[in-house]
């Protein structure tokens, strides 16, 4: 059982380096499968208080005017009809730049303790303002983007609306943004049903899945309402993960080279929908991440059929996903500042 | 009246470069003022007769897996938050190559007598086969399109109960995604309630701009449902249009010297929000648009009053806009063969 002390290495690893999650959703404790309870709990569906800001984030997630070509947008590297990811190795920014890593799904990434694989932002506000400026990502920044929507009335009116006061800045542009992704959260995934106490709604082999991910310790890192997500781990703690992506992870934020290497858990919900995996996309295929997660993460080399059973289970983590009405957006003015998408820098 | 003769010819012009449609809307006769009839019809709203059909094509449009960076659909450049276009000068395409024309609207392209400026498309079907295999635009071949829908299981499902049968190849991609465009039509305008006999749905101000839209001669070419689509014309008929664009338009179809500069009439529904104008896209405003059409094409300059009059006319054209829930497309597979964003071509 060469897994045990690895699991005790990862359970004192959770427990030291668990953030406490920046929203609502309760840090949960990391259970075994002996104690009755199950460690990975059920995603509740959103609830809105402020219609108006969630409307108006919505247009601001699809709007490409908040960056400098005028042509990405938010929902670009976090595609709502493709489980909040873009499916791309590494995403394409500003000019076509490639990506320094992949895209996590913004699919209930509300849970998240952090955001960033290397978790610098401290929530889903301070994460939406990371993108519009990075010249590497939409290339804008913020007072340019604010400088557009300010030019546009039917903006004006409408953060007047969300938020009471004829103030539009980037604070509201991402407090808006972040209030639109707190509803993306994909409840009622067959697992959950289970979870609920449906007993049918897993197959004999998605819960033979199941146990086994238990078992082996991927629940270890992997559990709580977004399955992963609430700490930072090693990428290669049995054996090193080789990959020519240059991500240093928690590092680059803690300085620490302990933390070199050290990426945020990434949920397993909608993983279906989210290939392809690890912060480098390296792995295409469920099978070959779970078969890497096993080798390297556990020490512990799956069986085609135990690999099999895994996938099965991690299948039924498919949610419901957020039924979005595209959003209409209010058009430009011969005051807003135009797109400059083939400017040299 | 510097404007008589030039109406003349061009109403010449609309009855010998006039196209029938390839669709249901019927040739519309351009009437003047003074019938008593109006040479603008109300668009009517999209009747649906194969879901199923509308449905996937629906899912292609917002499929960016049609192209071979993963990154770029049918709705990158045909938005249908902004008015079905991107809103800049000339489009962004593979590897951020810059398009070499403004991309049209989708929104009722349908009413158009044939697709592109260059009208090189017969219809949406034709059309949609066009940018998945420009190597400036979505860059992919269709045996490539194909290929990859053919990997994913729900696609396969979904092309055989929208068309009855086990065929998927480029036709019925094209197929799918005109029938989901046939739908794309903005009926209800303020200007369709006043042509319906609502006489308050336009203020004082915007009905003089409609009669001095007939008298001035816009409607010679801006006539039928689409408010235009039914016809080419030499852009700068009266004077020289100076731009560094070096499309030919219709001379780029027929090799004819005389449809040098000759481009399709775009609709004028919803141009408040398909800006920038013309083929080029120079025109960023309505007011500069409506000037330099008046000067080249009608030998006229409008006052700032009458101006203003037209643009306030024009913006009553905006009509309901698809209420579109956004697709979820089903995941690739293993046999799926993975975009390539960075390749070197």
């Amino acid at each position: 059982m060469p897994f045990k002390p690895i699991l005790s290495t990862l359970l004192l690893a959770a427990s030291t380096l668990l953030v406490p999650p920046a929203h609502a959703a309760p840090t949960t404790t990391v259970t075994t499968a002996t104690t009755g309870k199950e460690p990975i709990t059920p995603v509740q569906p959103a609830r809105v208080s402020n219609r108006a800001m969630v409307e108006l984030g919505k247009q601001l997630f699809f709007d490409p005017r908040l960056s400098r070509s005028g042509a990405i947008s938010c929902n670009s590297c976090h595609n709502l009809s493709m489980g909040g990811t873009d499916n791309l190795k590494t995403s394409i920014g500003h000019q076509w730049q490639q990506g320094p890593i992949n895209s996590p799904t913004v699919l209930n990434a509300r849970f998240n303790a952090a955001q960033f694989w290397d978790g610098r932002a401290a929530d889903l506000k301070a994460q939406a303002a990371g993108p519009i400026a990075n010249p590497k990502e939409m290339a804008f920044s913020h007072a340019l983007a604010v400088d557009v929507l300010q030019s546009i009335p039917g903006y004006v009116a409408a953060f007047r609306q969300a938020f009471g006061n004829d103030r539009l800045g980037i604070d509201e542009v991402t407090q808006a943004i972040a209030a639109f992704e707190e509803t993306l959260v994909t409840p009622n995934s067959r697992f959950d049903k289970w979870l609920k106490g449906d007993r049918k709604a897993l197959t004999r082999n998605e819960l033979d899945g199941y146990k086994l991910f238990k078992s082996a310790g991927c629940v270890a890192c992997h559990n709580g309402p977004a399955v992963g997500g609430n700490s930072f781990q090693k990428m290669g703690l049995v054996a090193p993960y080789l990959t020519s992506n240059p991500a240093l992870g928690r590092a680059d934020v803690t300085g620490r080279e302990e933390d070199r290497h050290h990426f945020k858990v990434p949920t397993l919900r909608n993983v279906e929908l989210s290939y392809p995996y690890f912060h480098d996309g390296a792995a295409a295929t469920l099978t070959e991440a779970v078969d890497t997660m096993a080798r390297l993460q556990l020490g512990r080399q799956f069986s085609a059929d135990e690999n099999a059973k895994v996938v099965a289970f991690l299948k039924t983590l498919t949610g419901e996903q957020p039924r979005v009405s595209l959003p209409l957006l209010p058009p430009s003015t011969g005051k807003t500042p135009p797109p400059r998408p083939f400017d040299q820098p």
